[in-house]
């Protein structure tokens, strides 16, 4: 097969990590027989230093026309403490997933059964943890009108969402709980935000057209306890691009390292993949981040161009790896840890 | 002392577990002689039934006049599942945060000594943790203005702030850093948010008359995984109030068990002392409720009035009902437990 992917390394560690990534793909292409042509393409903080642009129309182009897009991580501290930065590494990352119309963040959450004693979270509390959160990717406060009035010493942001939106995005979230466990909850605070409201009136109208999906509603504030409670009690969950922010994060923590956790973009035509981790700025050019969220964001990637096979080699050299100890220094139990950089070559090799 | 209380017992558990709150206080009141005048009024969903609103004017004469509330919960499942609601008991709540002018949020969160094993964290990651949530608590987006477009096919809300809003919460929080470990870590989400950019500089031009305190800025997302990984990291939080929301309610999945996490809302005159847990509807009325959060509330209530000697009291009988088992279902290690109402008479008879 003939693949054209799009290569957005960013910022911090994300060159570092996307390297990885590219090496253990590469080893897949050879082993299958694929031709991956990479297109490297700016964007971010390095964009920004550049060509004055977080998302360039360049960039925008090469992943437009691509069969798929590996994202490394955007942000760079130098914008986030300088609240009147007018253009930020953020904005690109936004402006692409509009642009790119990446609808739907999907964002697995499960144990690595090597890993189960990392976890902050007590084993028997885990263990077998498998929920999906579907984060809504390109609507809410994050796309609403935003500004400051009185000079500057008001400010204010819309959290707004159509009826459209929600529709598209609850759509996914009921397919893919009839293809897992067919519980689905939706999580709002309907008993306060009135886009709330219309989500869950949204949600509520289409359940007649999945009779075999229990659906659950439940509010954020409570969700974002229990998610730490009792995970195993989530199948997949639906819900508004801030909440989604937050809670992903947080069911982060479950498998013990955010450096391991994967997502998918998807929405149109061409989908979006990247580790959940951020730019992690302290660590860049140190050759020490834990490059396998992006590994495994690329096994995802490969699973919905249906070649499952090259997902599974992906996702069985990882866990290799975990199982031989071959991980970076914070999954290091007490003895040796490898560099980013060797990881990649290890799991490359052991294709 | 003569005391006027006004009591809030609300919806779903909170008349079960006000009345032991109040077992507890007549103790205190009986030891050290105080003179407390409970004054009950109507509020939440059992107002609506009632007198059709869910804070009503005589309510809040009582409230305003009152030396202090306290407050059970508010909250009925028959108005969650319809979104189209006009008049909900939230509605009740936001405007008594609002009329009485309580604009900081206080949630402190601890272990205790005897429950650590009750976590669903690990004792070493936990072990320790004191720290203090301070929550906004009368603006952003529960207060904005919300609305639909469209025929009801959109829906918006607005999270609104002012730097004069910002800079009292701050203070607050910067104070309260200086009376202990002079750490304040402000929670935005500076990145996307333009309010989070407000809160961001206005915190940031405070930072100079408060020369002692060392003070960082994280977001939100990240702030929810760290808060499990690491709640040790933490000493003092500020945050808006619907991250607040959020986050306190994570929090206490810390101490094992929300029935034991108290708070505290401030502002001006007159404060509210609550229990951070909801209506808990499912438990109405069972007398199996734990009783705990709400008597920890009537501690902060009377720390609040300078009488110490009396919260302290609370703790202690608190403390030595948890060691000796005195305790309800949620707590029951695999042997006996207790009502709700038989905690109560125990706490009291040990004062
Ligand atoms: C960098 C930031 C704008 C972004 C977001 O909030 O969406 C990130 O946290 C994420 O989750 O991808
Ligand atoms: C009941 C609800 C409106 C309320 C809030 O969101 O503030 C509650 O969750 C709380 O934290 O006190």
């Amino acid at each position: 097969m003939k693949l054209n992917i799009a290569l957005l390394a960013g910022d911090g560690i994300g060159p570092e990590v996307i390297d990885q990534a590219v090496k253990v793909c590469d080893a897949i292409a050879e082993k299958y027989q694929h031709d991956i042509t990479w297109k490297p393409a700016l964007t971010g903080a390095a964009a920004i230093d550049e060509v004055g642009e977080p998302y360039p129309d360049e960039t925008h182009e090469i992943c437009a026309n691509a069969d798929a897009v590996l994202f490394g991580a955007i942000g760079h501290p130098r914008f986030d403490n300088d609240p009147s930065a007018k253009v930020r590494p953020e904005q690109g990352l936004l402006k692409m997933r509009q642009k790119l119309g990446l609808f739907a963040n999907v964002r697995p959450t499960f144990t690595f059964p090597s890993l189960i004693d990392k976890s902050p979270l007590k084993r028997e509390r885990i263990e077998g943890t498998d929920l999906i959160i579907l984060r809504e990717l390109t609507g809410g406060v994050y796309f609403g009108e935003r500004g400051r009035k009185d000079n500057g010493n008001t400010a204010f942001d819309t959290m707004t969402y159509t009826r459209a939106e929600i529709q598209r995005l609850a759509k996914k979230g009921f397919e893919m709980a009839m293809g897992r466990s067919k519980r689905l909850c939706c999580v709002d605070k309907a008993n306060v935000l009135e886009s709330s409201r219309l989500w869950r009136e949204t949600v509520q109208a289409m359940e007649k057209d999945y009779p075999e999906v229990e659906v659950s509603y439940e509010f954020v504030d409570a969700v974002a306890m229990r998610l730490v409670q009792w995970p195993k009690g989530y199948d997949v969950i639906i819900t508004e691009n801030l909440f989604g922010d937050i809670l992903t994060d947080e069911a982060s923590v479950i498998s013990g390292s955010m450096g391991l956790m994967p997502s998918a973009s998807v929405g149109s035509k061409v989908s979006l993949y990247e580790p959940i981790h951020g730019s992690y700025p302290q660590a860049a050019g140190k050759d020490i981040a834990n490059p396998l969220a992006t590994v495994l964001s690329a096994a995802m990637l490969f699973d919905d161009l249906n070649l499952n096979q090259e997902a599974e080699d992906i996702r069985r050299v990882v866990n290799k790896s975990l199982a031989e100890g071959i991980v970076t220094e914070d999954l290091a139990e007490d003895g040796k840890s490898y560099k980013t950089s060797e990881v990649g070559d290890w799991l490359a090799k052991n294709i």
